[in-house]
């Protein structure tokens, strides 16, 4: 991409070249920020941790401040700022609270800030450190799914550059290299297929929350397990791969890989195609970004494809997968839409986790209250961030009401 | 690389920026020449074609002068020079012939000269090329593998930058892009396995040339069908990538993926793998060599992941395919030991392609050669490409008269 990938500017620092790079970790204490923190405490010469956040999880975030020696520690909880105070008492760290603590945070000077806050909430802290032109690894799907070229537009703006941290698109990010734009014919995330691949719709009507939340491969949250079992998780990451990477819709795709080996492809004009494959460990992204665009040894697994034998490939079923259809739809539908999907997506797993309605009732229920949000002209292209709060807003009470319909 | 990939200065053309690239074609009736003329055919607007040679072809060879307008043909065999003079009779094209004529069209300024002349006849022609500092499209394997440094050397002091041709090196050319040198971990070629890679080593003693040349995806020459069949030509393949790709010995490797749609693979430090993919087309490569650092549309049937449905890999296996380490062998013993390597290896092919010995006898020929050559102190590093040509023909020599033993 001429924008995001090319013209590499050299960060400050990284492994290898004596510099030290400032560093900020929006949600420090999930498996991105513990990802990341296990990458560079291994160079500690090499980094400086300006700050740190957590939503909840003030035990691990103090712990995690002093020992990196933080400038600054944010506990949204804002019950939990006294803890945090008497646990940072007599160190050097300053504790702040709140979504106003977490904001400035993150527009504190650093070279590269790790957004790694899950769903709307990580939002604003995102676009406070876009607003420093800080070099972001991004990895908060809401910025790109929901906020959109207005995400990407503040970060050109503010000479912000955004580096994936998600395997596939950090893939795509790395079979790009110095290819232009002009000259991609596709863009192919995998997806191994979840629990479910080879499942009729007729057997997915029965299931569990239990067997939807086996992931074959990796190991995550509940939200985005199930999403990877609808392949609705693929679908929001085609959306994301839209902004990251602005080739057009029409040459972006998911190819189901069972191995979870490749993570992503690039097809030329040539005909040559580009992938990445790597170990399932998170942080071989992050270390990509962590030293981009230079390279630095991880601990991750060495990959060893004579002993895995065989790479599959299938195409993926929208009959039997229709939530990557309807994200699909709702990326050529327009910028207003994918909140609407990614919001009544939200709804609908939660009532699937919480035993309140089916596996294959999640598709259902976006479908519908897509629906009603067309029907409704409920779509128009939000102005500002504001409109996206208020779009994502009135779509998860549509999808609430819509679920007790069920 | 530092000195091949990274620092990519835009050649004088290539489809799409509407200036034209002066190419010349060494080898241009053979399947690689042929598969250029196709591509640059479908785009006569940017390309304007110097020399044109073949070794005995003069029907074609003319033809094409004529067709597309060449400045100079040159038929390699003599005898041939006034059948060819008579052909190109009352057109522009200038006729030349033999060795010298060779040289002296190589020489001519060009921006790209494909050099796809099989065998050592290529090394003095391809050397006249890169002498005039023109960008080469290598296809042919003795400037690498028997020439080596001094052929790349001589690269360098005139500032003539090497593509590679060959799917292999091609593939990890693209994947190795924009890295830098320090950052990679491994660089693997795929090895198709040959059409005896089930085989045992004792049912292969008694295979035919017949069932040798039935490669399983490649059309190819007799020679390197059976290279392909011993893994000698992976071999001789990991020397050529030991020149092009300078990142140490214990770097380099190849594994068995039947199938041939992943062609090379660059391990880098973080744990990141890149792969190039392709059809079975040699355009694919040629095309890039061409329009390098930019990328052109081309006639390759699209790559089909889900339809393929699978790629499988093993480790290469040198006891059954003892070639393969001997090449490696060689690389290790120094720059005078691949010259032998390859002369002996020719010579065993030939043999068993005449049916004067087994195909197993390949490598035990190629072996023995190579212990003659290390007892009698013939391997020094050769000074000057002079002494390539004589250890040349002290390794054919050698094995000739090995032959005669068997």
């Amino acid at each position: 991409m001429d924008d995001i990938a090319a013209s590499a500017q050299p960060l400050n620092a990284g492994s290898g070249d004596g510099l030290v790079r400032r560093i900020s970790l929006l949600g420090a204490t999930g498996s991105i920020g513990r990802n990341t923190l296990d990458l560079i405490e291994r160079h500690p010469e090499a980094y400086e941790v300006v700050a740190v956040t957590a939503r909840t999880n003030v035990e691990e975030l103090a712990a995690t401040a002093l020992r990196t020696r933080a400038e600054v520690a944010v506990i949204v909880d804002e019950t939990r700022y006294d803890e945090l105070k008497q646990r940072l008492a007599g160190s050097s760290v300053e504790a702040l609270c709140g979504v106003d603590g977490l904001v400035e945070a993150a527009g504190r000077p650093a070279d590269l800030v790790v957004a790694a806050i899950i769903g709307f909430a990580g939002l604003k802290p995102t676009l406070a450190a876009v607003d420093q032109g800080a070099t972001i690894a991004l990895a908060n799907k809401e910025c790109l799914v929901a906020a959109g070229s207005l995400f990407t537009d503040r970060a050109e703006t503010a000479g912000a550059r955004l580096l994936p941290v998600d395997s596939e698109h950090n893939a795509v990010f790395q079979a790009i290299a110095d290819n232009d734009e002009a000259s991609i014919a596709e863009i192919l995330l995998t997806a191994s297929g979840g629990p479910f691949r080879t499942f009729t719709y007729d057997d997915m009507k029965s299931v569990t929350p239990a067997q939807a939340l086996k992931h074959p491969n990796w190991s995550m949250g509940a939200k985005i397990t199930i999403d990877s079992a609808t392949l609705m998780n693929k679908g929001l990451e085609v959306i994301e791969a839209a902004h990251l990477f602005p080739v057009g819709a029409d040459k972006l795709g998911a190819i189901v890989h069972p191995q979870s080996i490749v993570h992503g492809l690039v097809r030329y004009i040539d005909g040559s195609v580009l992938a990445q494959l790597g170990p399932h460990d998170m942080r071989g992204p992050l270390s990509y970004c962590l030293n981009w665009p230079r390279r630095a040894p991880t601990p991750c697994e060495r990959l060893d494809l004579a002993t895995l034998g065989s790479l599959t490939f299938e195409p993926v079923d929208v009959e039997r997968f229709p939530a990557f259809g309807l994200a699909l739809a709702a990326m050529a539908a327009g910028p207003g839409m994918p909140i609407v999907l990614n919001a009544a997506n939200e709804i609908a797993v939660e009532a699937f986790l919480e035993g309140r309605s089916g596996f294959t009732e999640i598709a259902r229920l976006v479908e519908r209250t897509m629906n009603r949000a067309e029907a409704g002209g409920m779509v128009e292209t939000p102005a500002d961030i504001a409109d996206v709060f208020a779009m994502d807003e009135w779509a998860r009470s549509q999808a609430r009401a819509l679920v007790n319909e069920f």
